[in-house]
């Protein structure tokens, strides 16, 4: 089969510490999708990347900060970040975010 | 802000027919990001593209067809399509997919 399926018990789970931990989910060399789970009062520190990044809300409510400016985020709610945008986020309800980056990253495998 | 937010409420919903609709949460060249709700019994009809593509089961249970195999995902788990891979879906439980497409898909804007 010209595809890979990953079963969400069958994939590794890295502990980020401070309540949160990162599963790569699927990538190749045009994206990554990753899945991070937070519990509540958990802290993405702020970063940049040169990738674009898209976020997800699967689940849970997040204080994202990008470029200074504060904005929360629910289920359902999506976040596009231009490349080298600083962000961060706070989890304010336990829940899990789906990050796509493109291209895939690197220093994530 | 150097970045977009788009909140589930204010995102225009495309009703596919046959029990399914999509949500174009987000995208740039390099990348795009889109939810499909499916309701039980619902069809995502075997096609081929030249992006890359993964999916992410938000929820719900599916069965995928791809290049001719069966396979089962749930919740948590996730699919990487290679470019042109036929691939099509049928939706045993009713649930949301976000997939993936690097690059961008022209055609659903």
């Amino acid at each position: 089969m010209n595809a890979k399926v990953a079963h969400a018990s069958d994939i590794q789970l890295t502990d980020l510490g401070g309540g949160s931990c990162r599963k790569v989910l699927s990538y190749d060399e045009r994206m990554m999708v990753v899945e991070v789970r937070f519990e509540e009062g958990a802290v993405g520190a702020k970063h940049t990347h040169p990738h674009s990044q898209s976020t997800y809300v699967a689940s849970g409510r997040f204080r994202f900060t990008i470029d200074g400016e504060d904005v929360e985020v629910g289920a359902g709610d999506a976040i596009t970040f231009a490349p080298d945008v600083p962000h961060g986020t706070l989890c304010i309800e336990k829940g899990v975010l789906v990050d796509v980056f493109a291209p895939m990253r690197e220093d994530f495998v």
